[in-house]
């Protein structure tokens, strides 16, 4: 079943329902989207709406059976086929390889890949960092379908070559740059510069 | 003169602007929005509205004097009473610490602080890395008007709570959490996660 299309925002609240859900007790069988409203602080049209989305309405008076919403919400950030690896095993690239966050939507970071790196290493939670030369194998044996570009903008257009020339359509740029890209390829820019000046400019206006 | 208040795409053409004009030869004396837009590879209006709201509408036919407008741009991201500081000394905080980019806005992300260490240390860059208790004194030798928190979400609150009483009233957090602060305060969440969950979404879309 293709997963409906949702919003950045309901994407995002997805992990509070879960563990919200997961934290009542163990005989709660069934629970209205009031009631998860009203435990969250969320607005009630908001829950409503996005567990309409994901899940279909609840039952009149009841609500949702417990267990079946947790189980389709989980399905949804789940990823049978596929993970992320790291073109980059520099501060950043390391920092991305390690940082726990990612599991709470479901998404494994399975390797950083570095040309500076002669053999394989390992993580300080002892994640692999390969040598670049070692990725499209790599994306071979495993099943990858993104890939994260966290080198200087200068390695960056190699960097995403490289990844697509591995077959991963989907990136994640940290550089500072513009990527010329083929036009299956998707490129999501995370420019953390930007991100710190808008902040600043807010404070210039405090 | 208070600077006008400007949207996020507007503020990341800043630095491309800046670069463009100072690579053009030293004898370009004045220059005209529309061979900007050319340059850049950008859209006329979009260059002329940009400049507008930076640095007025420039003389018909000649444009803008070319270090006068190299001047309003940088005046514009110039930063002169402050940078800095994060909350977290571990692989974020240090790749953060270390992060190049920010400069491009002018901004000095000045030192890292970790419960974890006991006394300064250096980053791989040569920046310091600082008890966390030392933080409060930092700020009232160092003008700072950023924090950064970059600790697990469990320490965050802790890290929002100190940089506000060291008199810090805009931050920057990477920990996925939702923060009490107080009214004057300003708060903008990175959320790396999601930004990558966002990513697989439109993938699993493909």
């Amino acid at each position: 079943m293709k997963k409906p299309e949702i919003s950045r925002p309901t994407l995002g609240r997805i992990p509070l329902y879960l563990k919200y859900l997961r934290s009542l007790p163990p005989n709660t069988e069934s629970i209205s989207a009031t009631a998860i409203a009203a435990g969250l602080g969320l607005g009630d049209v908001q829950v409503r709406k996005d567990l309409g989305i994901l899940c279909g309405s609840g039952k009149p008076k009841t609500g949702y059976v417990r267990l079946e919403l947790i189980e389709s919400l989980e399905s949804y950030l789940e990823c049978k086929n596929g993970g992320a690896v790291i073109v980059g095993g520099g501060q950043l690239g390391k920092a991305l390889l390690d940082y726990r966050g990612f599991e709470t939507f479901g998404i494994s970071v399975l390797a950083a890949f570095d040309k500076r790196t002669a053999k394989a290493e390992s993580s300080a939670k002892g994640k692999p960092i390969l040598p670049v030369e070692t990725l499209p194998s790599f994306c071979e044996n495993y099943e990858v379908n993104l890939g994260i570009i966290a080198v200087p903008a200068e390695s960056a257009q190699e960097a995403c070559n490289l990844l697509y020339d591995s077959g991963i359509r989907a990136m994640w740029c940290f550089a500072p740059c513009q990527l010329y890209k083929p036009a299956d390829a998707v490129i999501q820019y995370e420019n953390l510069a930007l991100s710190l000046a808008h902040l600043k400019m807010q404070v210039n206006q405090l």
